[in-house]
Formats: structure tokens, sequence, C-alpha cells
């Protein structure tokens, strides 16, 4: 067996994804044939990692932000010995593979988050890098380095361009993420051609900006070049690295490379073999040779893993509680008795019927259930004073602070929301973050990746309708509920007093495998009466909260401040002799899930005098009142006024609900 | 009467919003009060705008990105002597009056855009300086320079760190936009506090990075400085300027200057006298002497638009074509025959009968309508060729050419549709913009503010659907239509052919009032059979595209590509004896707005077996099947295979349409 030349490592990297994307006929060969040399010097001589044991809490993360490439990752993961066989890059983008179109955490083992959506694997990067210094403030004792390892970066032009990549480059930057390495694959090509039309920044002179180290101008096809990069990256710690490499898309391709047409489509028979030919690759499709695997396979990770179980075993020794509160933390297991301190604390609020704002009620859960989890981290994108986020205990992790749990974001919601999936990710966190509801929107896309990768992450909104006020439509969310309903695998709570917002808390921080949002009023929520059973009920998503005597003739739902008004709408019918039941559906999302006997004790199917009330869009709640019922919602923006004129004027008034009621005959 | 100094002039807008916002009891007076000392310099020394005609189409544009600070541009309006009396000012933050919490451009006089959500009013801004820039390009002749303004931009710490500012000052440098400029509100306070923890960007640096002349260190509150830098930035035209202020937060309040505590509420009674004492400010609340008034009013406006217009006299006695095209498009108004043209290309293209994708629908559409409206301007976030954006007349805007008309946005779906919103409100121009459905996500609220402007703003969505196969999960979209139905005043279109395809673009662009999205799929559609009634039908953004005979048993509804399974499940349904109706619900937002006897005509009250088919969330189809009906939806994620193997695998089968129907008993 020969000593295969770095430049062959990498070529198996460049066949495996031009055979995969053939094969597949559909994929981006022009990615990992470009960063390939890359990726063979990384891998092969410096990441931190286990393939026998993926899940290995220490190794080095590996995050590939332009994941179109993800070829690439497959290519590495299996060459490197993961359990990703050849078979299944064989069946590269297909139903029921492990190797999907673009990398997802949850499909393939050494993937750790899901990319392709540009710019957010940098921001999920940049959340792994942050919980790695939190731990290891938190965690290590002098000479026990339990928690240390890197996060590296792989992002291409698209990355940059996107806005997300700007919030979080500053935010590496403003905590000095030292241990956080990204390689700009600079090949000056996106999808439309040559980038010199749309993308002229100075990055270098950008990253510097915030405060990054850069390493400028190396031959991302130069080994030598390359590895001295990484070792002048590894030299310091007080700052993240871009390390600007300057590489061809589609390397190797005699007719495609440097050009746009290697991107996103196979490279075609003939250019195939072209290729193979221009860099004598005289292997059949989908063919490693034994010295080329043994060349990927020779470093000691197991031993590496090995030496660190020793070295955490000696820790856990000397410092036993540390050593269980991180494992448990790592686990993602709560602790034993938080779900009944929990609902100690729900009694305890029902029996108070404190009339409150829901985010002051929100406030006091996080008080109350953030010393039961040191592995809550907070944040809000400079709303903290608004959206209520901080907590007696908060201490920002832009210090050194062994306790260090809050995250000042500054204005940066998109950015924000994606390092809470990578805070998540990384393992050892639970985070939440906030902004008011209305800016979901900017950070839309982050969410929706919490409930596709079922990161456990707890987004906060607080200031959920017209209910906010003089600050206008712009800051009036009208769509915001039901859109993020409709985000599969994401639980919407909109809590309708202290009570319910503490029992929101509490299913977002049990419900291990998947993001809540959490939305909360602005203004004061009166008190609801409950008895103990409708207390837990409040966890099933929705419940009877007042009943009619005897069968309901009219089924009045309600969530958050709407309840109110639904409950002085009940009294005034009540008092005309109609029978009237209120059913308080704080998430919909649960309600759904619950058994079908259970939603029609709530809904029985044969009362169809239906009235759903909310300060948002009506047609969402058509799903319950159907074509008899009817919905007081609200169909256009907002306006600028007090939310007492406010309410009125949107017709969120008892005579409204009860004229609507009767209206329906 | 004295002559008042600038410190005078500037205090002034101070006072207003200081007693403004304790009169609201609500708002921001921290800005005002720090920047007032630029604006009065830049309004009193260089703006060139007409009181009298907030709508002369050569004015500069004033934008106020950090639009929280709303007081200090009515304050301006008024003092300037726009039609915003001083009445206006004490209803701060009041229902109906025209001085909103938040600058709304429909609302008030001289506001040219909507702002508030941070980081959009300078995106509006780059597009509105873009607009100029071609304008002047199409109609400007030697000595004639009609189209001739500039674009300035009040920014704070908060624009900057958003991430759509990356997105749009990195194009701004790209295109040269030596006509903006932007004064960036220094303050080093932000909601949370001093700045210290969350923005240490070298912001200067970073606007060098992309291409601008950066101003640096300006006191802003020394008019000689600031008058020193504008004057410096309008030398060059070059380049795009910003011009760094460093000032005080709350200026002049002896207590809360320099401190968040004057940024988000009321200075409060006694530190609103405290204040007045410490700027020597003598006049009641909302009092303002005439020298100020007359201060602010000594500029010949009206003189200065009279000269422009018998400039553009000149002009249009030389070049009547280009002149009347031009008042055309700043009118807003389609050419005479637009309507009669697309009518015939709807005609021919049902006669076509062709099957092709959607987004190919798109394009042939674009080809057709754009040789009739060079007001067409159209972009895509780096999809060109998968959007299918271009035209053969295409030419980029990055370019001289007198018919630059296309925006290469690269990878930046936010900025790109804000700069939409900002090419729209600017004049002149009907853009379009496109990207995959999926990341309609990152744009979401520039798309959201297009709804609330009533901007006439067309945004293309491609891969509409589990339809775009491999790319997997993030790049499939399923609950975006719904989400997308949901923001008040946007109309959405996904058509099921050709024809439908030409209807929603003919629809989009004759929606002067509002925006569209145009939902297209990657994959191709057949053609259906429609008469003549049924083509013209297509407006009303549903219609019965297949009738039973006699009253129908059972409606399906369906859009898009599920249409043609809606067709097939009715050949197998009536084959079996069933009545069945075919519905096209192309537009349910336009369907939703016709009046109750078309509705009905379409979907009778009576017939309660209605299926709903679309390859998407399906409890948005719950609102036209009821409790009774039932839906054929996708209501997870998606994945990663070839189309043709993922519908099946989602359900969207016959056999299941068919069932499902059956169920319904």
């Amino acid at each position: 067996m020969t000593t295969p030349s770095r430049r062959d490592l990498a070529n198996a990297i460049r066949f495996l994804a031009i055979d995969a994307v053939q094969a597949a006929n559909s994929g981006h060969p022009g990615m990992p044939m470009g960063m390939a040399d890359i990726a063979e010097v990384l891998w092969n001589d410096f990441l931190s990692h286990n393939p026998a044991d993926p899940k290995w809490f220490n190794r080095d993360r590996f995050i590939l932000s332009n994941g179109h490439g993800s070829m690439l990752q497959y290519a590495l993961l299996h060459l490197a010995g993961y359990d990703l066989p050849i078979e299944e890059l064989k069946r590269f983008r297909q139903l029921h593979s492990r190797t999907p179109g673009h990398p997802e955490n949850f499909e393939t083992p050494g993937v750790e988050t899901t990319t392709g959506p540009l710019g957010q694997g940098l921001a999920n990067a940049v959340g792994m890098a942050l919980a790695e210094k939190i731990l290891a403030q938190r965690f290590n004792r002098e000479g026990h380095d339990i928690v240390d390892h890197r996060t590296w970066v792989f992002m291409g032009d698209g990355c940059l361009m996107e806005g997300i990549s700007h919030e979080v480059a500053s935010l590496a930057g403003t905590w000095g993420l030292g241990k956080l390495v990204a390689f700009w694959d600079d090949n000056k090509i996106s999808i439309d051609g040559n980038t010199d039309g749309w993308f002229t920044d100075d990055t270098a002179a950008r990253f510097e900006a915030y405060g990054w180290r850069v390493i400028r101008k190396v031959n991302g096809h130069d080994p030598v070049e390359i590895k001295t990069a990484i070792e002048t990256a590894l030299k310091h710690d007080d700052k993240p690295t871009l390390i600007c490499c300057r590489t061809t898309i589609g390397f190797g391709s005699p007719a495609k490379a440097g050009k746009e047409s290697s991107h996103g489509a196979p490279l075609g028979k003939d250019e195939v073999a072209a290729t193979r030919a221009a860099l004598e690759w005289p292997y059949a499709e989908f063919e490693i040779p034994q010295d080329i695997y043994a060349g990927w396979r020779n470093r000691d990770h197991a031993g590496a893993q090995a030496q660190w179980q020793q070295a955490f075993d000696a820790y856990a020794a000397q410092f036993p509680a540390e050593a269980a509160e991180l494992k448990r933390r790592i686990a993602g297991e709560l602790p034993a008795d938080f779900s009944a301190q929990a609902d100690a604390y729900l009694a305890k609020l029902q029996a108070d019927g404190q009339t409150i704002a829901s985010r002051k009620a929100s406030q006091m859960a996080i008080e109350t259930f953030a010393p039961l989890l040191p592995e809550l981290i907070g944040g809000s994108a400079d709303l903290a004073h608004s959206n209520l986020t901080l907590w007696k205990a908060s201490k920002s992790v832009a210090s050194n602070d062994p306790n260090a749990n809050y995250v000042y974001y500054g204005v940066r919601e998109f950015g924000m929301s994606a390092i809470s999936n990578g805070l998540n990710l990384h393992g050892g966190f639970i985070p939440f973050d906030a902004t008011f509801l209305v800016f979901s929107d900017y950070a839309r896309n982050a969410v929706r990746m919490s409930a596709l990768m079922g990161a456990h992450v707890i987004h906060v909104y607080t200031h959920d309708s017209i209910g906010l006020g003089e600050d206008g439509p712009t800051h009036q969310p009208v769509e915001h509920l039901a859109s993020l309903r409709y985000i599969p695998h994401n639980d919407v709570w909109r809590p309708c007093d202290a009570v319910e917002s503490a029992a929101a808390w509490k299913a977002a921080i049990e419900r291990l495998d998947g993001p809540s949002c959490l939305v909360f009023s602005r203004q004061n929520l009166p008190h609801q009466p409950r008895d103990a059973q409708q207390v837990a009920q409040i966890a099933r998503g929705g419940y009877v909260l007042r009943d009619s005597d005897g069968a309901p003739e009219v089924i009045l739902l309600a969530t958050g401040s709407e309840i109110g008004l639904a409950t002085q709408a009940a009294d005034a019918l009540s008092a005309e002799g109609v029978k009237v039941r209120v059913v308080s559906m704080p998430s919909t999302d649960v309600f759904d899930r619950q058994p079908l006997d259970y939603r029609e004790s709530v809904l029985p199917n044969a009362v169809r005098k239906r009235v759903a009330i909310e300060a948002g869009v009506s047609d969402f709640w058509r799903k319950y009142v159907g074509l008899d019922g009817d919905v007081v919602g609200i169909d256009r923006f907002g306006a600028s006024a007090p939310a007492e004129a406010l309410f009125p004027y949107f017709g969120f008034t008892v005579d409204r609900v009860v004229a609507t009621v009767k209206k329906l005959g």
C-alpha cells in the first residue's frame, strides 16, 4: 500500500461528491470540489472527534454553513469512519436515505446542525462556541479543562451576504470567542455568476471591524498554506478567526471549474470522465481504494476520547457535584424534582389570584424556575426591560462569571434565535430568547429551524397584540400567532393569566424535543378561577375554563387577553338565560394532539354555536368554529393609540361578542 | 423679532418632542433630543423640498430609519410648514391623529416611508437612491438634469446592529449610490443600556469595507461640524456617505441625558421643567415663538420647485415622449392599453394549452408584460435561473445603461424586499423581487411592510412545495402559503397553470395599492381547459374550474400543483357517479373580497361535502371546508427525495383524495 498524497485524500472527497450528485442527478458538486483540500487538512490534522462516538461531548464541532455542499460533509463522515456506509452515499437525496439534500442533524451521525438556509450555520456555530465558553467557565477547574473544544465553520459567499452573518459575527467578536475558526470559501462565484456585480465587500476588513483575527489570502488548494493558517489561528484564543481561502469552485473540472455551472447541477457524464482524467483519479464510481481509506483513518480518535474520559473521571472524583450536574445537562435531563416544584408553584399562583401582565407572570416564572435549572440561559434582543427577561441571578455572558447565564443580544433577532439553536444543539443549555411578537418576523426562519431540528429552545414574545397600544401597527402583531402555530412541530402558547403563563413555561421546559413560543401581554390580565383539575388541564392546551349548568348551547373559545372578554360576554349571555361554555385554549398545538375523546369533551361536535375571540387574524379559528360559527378577530393592521381605545375600536367588546353569538341564530 | 440661534431652532424640535411625549404619556424623547442639532442643520441648510407640495417629485427624500424618534420628524414637518398643525402634535399617539407612534407614510404628509422595524428605513432609502439613479440614467439629457435629488437617512445603533443594514449597505456600496447620505446617531445607548456589552463594531471601518465614504467623529451637537461634514459629503457623488455623529441621547435633560432612561418613556413633569431651565427654553408646552417659526421658514422652497418645474417644462418641450412617460410613471398609472393587451395574452395562452412549470409561465408573463411596462424593475436574491426572473431585455442596475431594469441582489432576501419597497415608494417603478418560497421567511417583515404601506410591489416565490424535491425540508415550504395569506392587505396567488400564472401577474400589476405574492412551481403543471368566462373569472381569485352535471354533491377545492390531482380525483369520483365540482382558488385573498352572491355561486353553503387539497398546512383550508369537510394537506416538514417520490409519500394521490371524500359519508 502506498501513502496517498494530500491531494489524493482530497480527491476522494471530490469524487464521492461528483459521483453522488451524478447518481442522484441532483445536487451541488462545485463547493465540495472547491473546499476539499481545506477539509482534508482540517479533518486529518486538526479536528478532535471520534467517528465511533459522534456524541462524545468534548468533540470539536464542525459546521457546514454552506449546507448545499452536503456531499462534502457526507464524504468526510464516510471517509473518516462514521456510521455512514458507501451505500448511503449512493442513495444521496433519495427518500429515507441518511444523506438528504442538505445536512440534517437528526438524520446523519456527525452532522451537528441542519444547514442550507444560508448564514444560519455560522450563527449556530457562534452559539456552540458560546456554549463551550460558558460551560468551561462554569465547570473547568485548575488543572481540569474538561470542557475544551473548538468550533470550526465552513461558509461561502452566500453566508457572508446574508444579514445574519453581520449579527452573529459582531457578537462573536464582542464575546471574544477565541475557539471559533471560520473558513471563507472565497471563490467569487454565486448562483447568478461572478460575484463582482453584487458582492464587493472587503470581507477581511469587515471582520476585523468586528474584532476578529483575519488571515488573508490563503491558497485554499495548497495544504501547506492551509495548515499554516490553521496553526496561526490556534496560537491565540482571544478572538475568533476568519481564514480567507481563495478557492476555485468545481476545482478539477476542465470545463466547469471557476464557473457557476459547477455549483448546483451534476457535472454530466462526459465532464465527470474529463475530471477523472484531469485529477488522475482512475477509480470507478464510488470506489475508494484501501490506501485512501487508510490515509483518512490513521489517527487514534478513540485514544483521544479515552484520555479525555480519564481526565473527566479524575474531575468527577474531585468535583462530584459539578460532574453530576454537567452529565445531567449534557444528557438533556431535567432535575428530578422539577415537575413537582413547578406544580407546587402553579397551585400557589392559583391561590394567590394576582392580576398582572402575563409578561410579568413570565418573569416570575423565570425567577422561580431558573434557580432549579442552571441550564437555563436567557436573553433578549435589546428589550430586557420590556420583555422582562432578566431575573435576580442574571449574569451577562460577556463576563467571565462562572454563572454567566444571560445574553444581551443587541438588536439582532435573527442572529439571536439561530444562536439559541446552536446553544441547545451544543448540549448543556435550555436557551430562551425574547423580542416583541411582531419581530418574530425577523427571526422567523430560525424559529422554523428550531422546529425542524427539534431543538429545545424557548422563544419568548411579549407585546402580543394591539394591546401594546401607542407604538402602532408596525409593532402590533396581527397574523403572527397563527403564522407561528402553522410552523410544524412548533408549540405556541398564549396564556390568559399568571397561572397559565407559568404552566406554559413548565410545558416549554418539559418539552425536550422541540421549541415553544411563549406569547405574553404587555397589559394586565385578570386572574381566572380554577379548581385543581382545571389547573392540571392547562397542560392539555385547551380546557373548559367555565361551564354552563347542563349541556352548553354556545361555546366561546379564546386565548390570552381575550379570555377576560369571553368570561364577561358569558356573564351577559348567561344573564339572558343562554347556556355558555368558555374554553380557554392557550395552546392550539398542544390541544390538537390530545386524544379525540378529550377534544370532544371540550368541544362537543354537536354544539355548533361557537364563537372564537382572539386579537389576531380570525380565519385561523375557523378550524374550531366551522362554517356555522364565527370569530371576533382582527383582519387588518392595527393603529397607534392607547390600548384602552384600541380594543373597543377594533370591536373587542362584550356587546360585539354577544351580538356575534346571537347572529348565529 | 430677534434672530434665533441654531441651538434655539434645534430646541424647538426638542421641546415639541418632550411635550408631545409627555402629553401622550408614551413615546421616545431621547432620540429627537439627541439628533435635533443634526436635523436642524440638514433641514435648514440643505434639504431640497417644498412643504407646500410634499409630493413634488424631485424633492430630496428624508428617511427616519430609527422611527421610534417619530416626534423628531413630526416636529420638523410642523416647523418647516407642512400641513401638520400643532393640534396634531398635541394628539401624538392618539387614535386617528396624523402623528402615530412611528412614522407612517400613509398618515402624514412629508413622511416618505413607514419606519419602526429597525434597519428597514435604511433599506428603503437605498431603494429610493437606486430609483433616483436609474431614473436619472433613463430620463436625464445633456443639460436637463430633471431627476436630481438626494436621499438622507437618520439611523441609530439599532439599525446598525440589524442584519439588514449589512445587506443594503453592501449593495449601496456596490452600486455607488453617491447621492445617499446616512447620519449615524452614535450615542452609545440602546434600550438595554450602554452598548459596550453588545455593540463593539468599528462601524466606520465596516462601512469603508462596503465602499462607503465615511466621515468620522463629528460632534452631533455642533452645527459648524455638522455643516462641514455635509458639505464634504456633497463634494463627491461616487460613493454613499456615512456621517458618524457623536451625540448625547436625551441632550439637555439634566438627569437623563446620556442614559437609556431618556429613550422610551416621558421625561416626567419635573425633568421636563428641569430641561426647560437647562436649555433656557422659557416657553410653555407646545408654544413656539414666531421668531422660531420664522427661522424655520425662511427658505424659498416654492421658488426652488418652480425653478425645477421650468426646467422640466423645457425638457418636456424637447423630449415630449420621455416627459410623458416619466409623468405617467410618477403618477403610478399603467399604460392605457395594458389591460387589453394582457387579456389578449391570456386568451392566447388558453388556446395554446401548454404544460409547463408555473415558474416558466411566470417568466413568459414577464417577457410579455415587461416591454409594455418600462417601470417594471426585476430582481432575485441570487436565484435568477431558478426563479426565472430574467427576460431578454434585462439589464443590470449596476451598469449605467439607460434601460437598467434588473437587480442582482445577491443572497440578501430581506434587504431585497425592503429595497423593493423603497423603489416603489420613491415613484417611477413597479418592482418585483424573487427567491424560493421558503426563504420568504428571511424577508418576512419587509413583505409585511409592503402590505402595511400599500406599496405596489410584487414578490415572486418559486419552488412552492415539496414539489421542489431533493433539496429537502430546509427548502420545502409547508406553512408559508398560509402565513403569507394571513398578512393583512397582502394578496397571495398560487396559479395552477400557465393561464392562471399570467392572470396572477396581470392582477399583481393592476393592484396599484398593495403588494402581491406570486407563488410558482418548480415542476410542470398540466394545462386546464376553460371557456372565456372562466378565463375572466380567474381574476376573482376562485372560480368553478369544472362542474358536475346538475347540483354538486361534493366540492373539491385546490390550488397550484394540486389542481391536476383534484381533476383526476374528480374523474375517478364521477366515474362512480358522484357529482363533483372542482374549484380552483388561486387567490383566497381576492376570492374572499368578492360579493357574497359570487362566493355562494362558487361554494354553495348547502354543499358541505368539501375537500380542499394543497401541499401546505391543512388547517388554513378549514375556513372553506368547515367542521364537516376535510383537507388533504401536509402538516409536517418535508423530506429530501425526487418530487415524484414525495407527492405519493405525503399522500397526494387520487386514491387518498377519493377516500377522503368517501369518508365524509
